[in-house]
């Protein structure tokens, strides 16, 4: 299906290797899902995982963000709607560039083998959505996995943000405080150069009362990740944020 | 003005610390300069240069490709059409993404500054052209600058090709042998997954024979640099090319 980005504002940030609620229906009240994660994710438990979600609540886009490409397949690409592929500007050179070297030159070598039949350039870029990345919390799973040593001042945060917009023509940007509630600072400071780029917060939103001010603040979407897997009361009430 | 890149097939590329031709009439010939040099290049000799192009050849679009912040100014923001701005994928962190992220920066804590009074997020759109770009010939000033210490395999190239069309979205992907021939596999290489991009290749070109060898492999326009500060009949032979 097509993502239709400015009516997502909710997002539901699934890992493969944690319990899945036991009531899947629950993702009615989001708008989109992305299943990923680093620790003891697999290529299998990943398309367990995007056929439990889809199988449960079909007319979710479900994306795959694989953290390696040990984590992708025919099967998981043709699961989901696009993978989510990030390019993260305080990580090392692996990623911001390196690993999408190697994923492009591993896909212009074999449209048909990764893609299936209708293998081709054009069914390649519909496949991807592109991210451009701050991660601010340092002492984070996703900062090390990453190799990020330092968060970014609020100034380059603005200045990531409109190189997204202006140069490399990312449709997403992603501010990151993974597992922590990072404020309002630095989505307000994203928000004030971007135009058509959507923005997105993750980090620490456990009530209605987060979701509600990074959403003020200017982010497009939100996305909520471990009270989905931990606090279905918290989780739900971040649904319920009027926009 | 508005650059009509599928116009474009020939490409003058001036080093400001060269001197140039006595008559520099000789660019009606060219459909697009780019001014632009590592060594003894100054903010002065860029400005000084691209009025002199200016001035001779008003119809033609000149774009700068400053090697430093230093070489740029309002004054040379202001007289050309376009700053050319290469992300190297075989390049060092810096070349990629660290200077554009400290540029963009810049740009969004200055707008007026830098801009002038016309300074806006969509007046730096406008003067932006991103380029993905390798470096094919490691022996190369260019390839010492940018911290380039490898080449790229034909598969890679392709990769970096693809890359750009369908994730970093840059409008162009130039192929840099800078300095020497490169002969025609590369372009081949990343005209087989090129759609809308269009592909530069510039290095070594001073006949008519090796410019219609690397248009007829698939690059949309070729860039001369060389023989335009030393070889004025060579260059000449490049421009005279059918296509």
């Amino acid at each position: 299906m097509t993502i239709e980005w400015p009516a997502i504002t909710h997002i539901t940030k699934i890992d493969p290797a944690k319990p899945l609620p036991a009531d899947l229906g629950v993702l009615e009240h989001t708008d989109l899902v992305i299943v990923g994660g680093s620790d003891d994710v697999t290529e299998e438990n990943a398309l367990t995982t995007i056929q439990e979600v889809v199988d449960s609540v079909p007319e979710i886009p479900v994306l795959q963000e694989p953290y390696s490409s040990q984590h992708v397949s025919v099967e998981t690409i043709a699961a989901v709607d696009q993978l989510f592929v990030p390019a993260i500007y305080n990580g090392d050179q692996t990623h911001f560039v390196g690993k999408h070297l190697q994923m492009f030159t591993q896909l212009s070598s074999d449209f048909e083998g990764l893609l299936g039949q209708s293998g081709s350039m054009a069914s390649i870029a519909e496949k991807i959505c592109a991210v451009g990345y701050v991660i601010q919390n340092t002492d984070s799973r996703a900062a090390s996995t990453a190799g990020v040593t330092e968060s970014l001042s609020l100034d380059e945060v603005r200045g990531a943000a409109l190189a997204t917009e202006v140069f490399y023509d990312f449709p997403l940007f992603y501010v990151e405080y993974s597992g922590q509630f990072g404020g309002t600072t630095a989505v307000n400071a994203a928000a004030t150069v971007l135009g058509e780029t959507r923005l997105l917060y993750g980090g620490g939103i456990d009530s209605g009362q987060k979701a509600n001010a990074v959403l003020s603040a200017g982010a497009d979407a939100i996305v909520v990740g471990d009270c989905f897997h931990e606090d279905r009361d918290a989780y739900r009430q971040t649904t319920r944020v009027d926009h």
